[in-house]
């Protein structure tokens, strides 16, 4: 009798919320965030320039305007900006890159040049240098292996790269631990220019001369602030000196366009370059060294700028205690039409929908947050040190944090904890598509089914939940998974229409994106009706919406792909191994060109992978537990379960952190340590596995299994609680 | 005792064999290689120059003046040249294409321009027209429908197709057939040109005004002179009138080089091109249709034209009636030294070779016939009417026809009968890569390992043999294997070094050739030495080397991957059939772009394979017994096991020819009708399925297992003769 009485209230509870849900899904209005957007993108907004504080206020103001508790949260921090630029080739022809955007005449904002920061990586090291160059394709590990297979060494060199397939962070950081003394990074057409679609201003993509600016940080040890790592950059934080500081780089810096690196890479000579590394300029690429010569020097003004973090709280009903924090960034590298005010202005409308549904009376149940954050671009650092400023209270608090950035046209696109997969997968089944009228979720599996193979299709079929990717790195909800363990989702729109062409440029403005991108802002709305409902949901919810079933399942394919791993690289080094006895590298390579053939390694040892067995067992048991213990949920134990389930993020992490970055503390996710915006799972064991630390392997596997055994031991008795026992 | 006597005779002879075979392979001289090419390529040579009539003569006059036997054998056939060629975009800016390759400072034959045959593509039809331009990619049969799915139609269009993917003269049938008016094809960089490598004089590749010319005749219903399918067009044949010549185009064609045809590809709108279509020019690929309107005007003079085949023949001494044929055109498109001259130096090489040993005392058992064919490159056409106007003689006397063409530095690259796989293996096991001293069986073994996947590398570990490639179409073995049911091979060394860069442009000369490719000619002598050896082992074999385990292992893989390609077309239709009921395509595709979805077809039926795989099933249990008895061979059988040897492959024709076109009567191998050059293997059944003509498919089924089945009867009969029953 008990029992069936609480399910009716819950039940009552579920509806009520789903009518203020549909309440708050129609008020979002494009005319609404097309306007924001041509406000916040009328100027440069960096960190640090007049704009990006003007926007804070501005959105500070709006925000009261709604009757809604906003402030703004000030940090200080260290942002490097130019000072001196210099790229020169000096032999076998002389030529200066011109590392500037040009004035588009049909764009009104493209032209405002005193108030845009110049083209640059911001942490780059000061230097001046002159080497010879070599092209390292996208300069991540595997492509200095082939280097070496072709004779070809980058020590005492300026290595070029091209942006793309890492996170543009790890190129310099790269390069520097094989001995190159500078780092340039261009925008190849391939990737990023004609190749993919007309360029701006006629089509969507980045022209000869658009660049992209950008963080080149090392932010795979810790985001945020260089000086003031694990703790807030309040005034009176204390600070490291600029040469302490670890995540700048070690080597100088600079990114360029398509027409400035043209004349580089084509004074190049030496072997050609392997087809896949081949990019889409009209020219034969070669690897180097030289006989192109390159002068280049760098000179930054290593300022102190204050950010301005916009923080608003509608203060919970029921449960003040327990926090659902939502965010996006407010700063550009230029105008940030698209990155990252289209985000920005969905968010903004969820706020006016809110104010609006709390005139009318809707009292959420637990506290909601809404950050607009500042300093995202030159690394994540608003929403870094806000929650290291309050760790102590996120950590006790938060329930979810909920992200967006950059929006567009197209299909969700959504990463997170997989104990929230179910819960999202929930909210898009009720959000429309604005422009099939499927529901998001439909559109999404059918999307999936038509790029799927035959395995692939069988489970969209079947599952019930459609998977979501797991978080790397590149926006802000990293301090919250990452080092705090507070389960996080990402959300964006995009996959049609104007893609990333103008990315980190002046081009990125209002004009482009509403010629080029999501023109009528349905896909805003769209984000907005996405977000605040997901936002409300877990608010509003008795029992937490976390489900563990999904998440075990995701865990074991983690597992499994790291047991193929570990086989695969036994396999494939005893193959390696075999095929330099037989000399087989010696006959496939063509006498004439210089050919280093592999070295032989010893094979891989053999992993015990029984604690992560173990523990994945434990926890898939725990999960069937808890998950089926959920429908018949005595709503005496919510209050206690509740806290287990915020509780339950949190014991994926360790105090000690990843082998060698311990501000990342989450074993289940984390940015790959050469990859930056790549995730990496279980990233301690596969880490270990792919740079061949094998005890380190085998003591992370001990480590993962143990966060799995404490994941099932809190299940079993949140299963427990909820069974009333 | 009988027996271990006859093997003893078996055992010197091959001794004695292998003596002459090692003073074979020191003759051939890479001087004379170079010194012959440098003769040959001195000035354009093609069908009807003066020069190819000057070369003919030249090779004459050098193999009488060795005392062999030589003469030339004419045949007159139509072979069209340019008299007119306008290629003019009018819409919407004006170009006119140069369609003309500039003479090179550093190429001393780059300028004999009054000498040179037009960019054109031969047996193209006359026309004029003006119409809008539509990219097609390689204008093969899947590009279409892919076009259908954007909505684009080339039905009154010109298309414009890169080259490559197909043999050329695919393109202008498959156009037609889809309704176009006119067909450019064009040299992509991507394929041809700088993205590979540098381009000529400063390196091997397809400079941007360097253009493919070439045949566009249906080379798939017949090859050789358009007006004489069948029969040798000797004076006296009877001709078609050239209007009743099905293999001349229905549109008219030409080719372009890169530098002509962007200025056209950039002028096009529409759909931009799907990523795979993409090449290498520094635009943005649309489809089209348009806006570019291209005007376009080409006039042929339709002459006849007088062919000069210089034919050797060498008297068997034992067995006259037994021909052993080799050949290697002398015909080019222009100075032609890498196609074909580069073949034919080293088939000189061996013909010097041989006069050498036969004033030493050589007497090969078999006829030996050489032949340097003329007029090739415009479809076979001097092979093609010898073969014809020696049919009933060949038929009934070669025991293998043994060709190559172009050759260069690198690996061996040796496709054909599958009966002759062992016997190749054998002769490449006694060849020395002259770069790396390793066998050249080996150094193929170790190249394929290093390309294989865990399967393959299994296979060529273990089995004994290497495998060689399948015989489609594009030199001049195709009226030998695929017409008259001869044993064909087809050798040549590449893959290292310049490529096809230059591939029928006026830079194919000796500037090029010994800058780029073969430098030294060592890889001349290589193919000497193998075509040479191969060619006395045939002659000098008492039991013809014919084995066919690996014949019989061969094709019951291309059966398995029939019945794959039968239950792949059956899960690929029912699986496309579900996605369009569940809205897949719709919903994947951008709302606001064309986009027109697959329609539903009938699953295909399932085939009956029984008859393919009892033929099979019989071929393995006869070959294993053959194979057996060869290795105890009574002498006494010899002979008229031979002459079933030499029926071996004729019994794997039929004389109703494949469906459309029944010139073609090998039932094992030929070239694809939309593939060209790219061999079809069991031809009937796997175009039918292909083309999803399943009544068709189980007809051919019926007629290939009768062939296996009549080969197996052959061998069955063999083996017992073999052993004395």
């Amino acid at each position: 009798m008990r029992v069936s009485l609480l399910l009716f209230t819950l039940f009552c509870a579920a509806a009520a919320d789903s009518t203020w849900e549909e309440k708050f899904r129609a008020i979002p209005d494009p005319h609404n965030m097309r306007e924001a957007m041509q406000r916040m993108s009328a100027h440069p907004h960096h960190v640090g320039s007049p704009y990006d504080k003007d926007n804070a206020e501005w959105l500070l103001a709006k925000l009261k305007s709604w009757g809604l508790d906003a402030r703004i949260e000030n940090f200080d921090v260290l942002f490097p900006t130019p000072n001196q630029r210099l790229v020169e080739m000096i032999e076998p022809v002389k030529f200066t890159a011109r590392l500037a955007e040009p004035p588009v005449a049909a764009d009104p904002t493209s032209n405002q040049t005193a108030e845009q920061l110049p083209v640059y990586n911001a942490y780059s090291a000061d230097g001046e240098i002159t080497a010879p160059l070599v092209y390292v394709n996208y300069g991540v590990p595997a492509d200095y292996e082939r280097l070496a297979r072709l004779g070809v060494s980058v020590r005492g060199a300026i290595v070029i790269a091209r942006y793309g397939a890492s996170w543009r962070g790890i190129k310099p950081k790269v390069a520097a631990e094989h001995g190159a003394v500078g780092c340039i990074i261009y925008s190849d057409p391939r990737d990023d220019g004609y190749y993919v679609n007309d360029v701006f201003p006629e089509g969507p993509e980045r022209p000869r001369d658009g660049a992209q600016r950008g963080s080149v940080m090392d932010m795979v040890l810790y985001p945020g602030d260089p000086l003031t790592p694990g703790i807030g950059a309040t005034p009176e934080a204390k600070r490291l000196q600029i040469p302490e500081a670890k995540t700048i780089t070690r080597i100088p810096v600079l990114p360029m366009s398509y027409g400035d690196a043209q004349p580089l890479l084509a004074a190049m000579k030496g072997p050609v370059a392997p087809p896949e590394w081949r990019g889409a300029l009209p020219i034969t690429y070669h690897v180097g060294p030289g006989p192109a010569k390159v002068h280049m020097k760098l000179k930054f003004n290593w300022d102190i700028k204050r950010l301005y973090n916009v923080i608003v709280r509608i203060p919970g009903s029921q449960y003040p205690d327990e926090w659902v924090i939502r965010g996006n960034h407010h700063d550009a590298w230029v105008n940030g039409a698209s990155d990252p005010l289209s985000g920005a202005v969905a968010e903004l409308e969820e706020m006016r929908a809110f104010a609006e549904l709390l005139k009318q009376g809707w009292k959420p149940k637990r506290t909601i947050i809404y950050a607009f954050w500042d300093g995202e671009e030159p690394g994540l650092l608003g929403s870094t040190e806000w929650a290291e400023a309050h760790a102590e209270d996120l950590q006790k608090h938060a329930v979810m944090y909920l992200n967006s950035d950059s929006n567009g046209r197209g299909f969700l696109q959504a990463e997170g904890s997989h104990t929230l997969e179910n819960f999202l997968n929930g909210v898009i089944k009720d959000i429309s598509d604005p422009e099939t009228r499927l529901t998001v979720w439909k559109r999404l599996q059918l999307r999936d089914l038509e790029r799927a193979g035959a395995d692939r299709r069988r489970e969209l079929r079947t599952r019930p939940d459609l998977r979501i990717g797991a978080l790397g790195s590149g926006s802000d909800y990293t301090a919250f998974l990452d080092h705090l363990g507070i389960a996080s989702l990402n959300l964006g729109y995009g996959g049609e229409g104007g893609g990333g062409g103008v990315y980190h440029s002046v081009y990125d403005d209002f004009y482009w994106y509403t010629h080029f991108a999501d023109t009528d802002f349905v896909y805003g709305r769209a984000l907005a009706q996405t977000a605040g409902t997901a936002v409300m949901r877990m608010a509003d919810a008795d029992l937490l919406p976390f489900q563990f079933s999904d998440f075990a399942d995701t865990v074991r394919n983690y597992i499994d792909e790291l047991k193929r791993l570990e086989a695969g690289q036994r396999t494939q080094t005893e193959e390696t191994n075999r095929e330099i006895d037989e000399g087989v590298f010696q006959a496939a390579a063509d006498p004439r060109l210089p050919y280093h053939p592999p070295e032989k390694n010893p094979p891989p040892p053999h992993l015990n992978f029984a604690p992560l067995e173990n523990g994945i067992d434990a926890l898939t048991r725990a999960a069937q537990r808890y998950d089926a213990a959920r429908k018949n949920a005595a709503a005496s134990s919510v209050k206690a379960v509740n806290a287990r389930l915020i509780a339950s993020e949190r014991d994926l992490t360790d105090p000690a952190g990843l082998p060698g970055r311990p501000w990342f503390r989450h074993l289940i996710y984390a940015p790959g340590f050469y990859t930056g915006y790549g995730v990496k799972t279980l990233p301690g064991v596969r880490e270990a596995i792919e740079q061949k630390r094998w005890q380190e392997a085998d003591e992370q596997i001990q480590r993962a299994g143990a966060v799995l055994t404490k994941e099932a031991d809190l299940l079993e008795e949140a299963a427990a609680a909820l069974a009333g026992r």
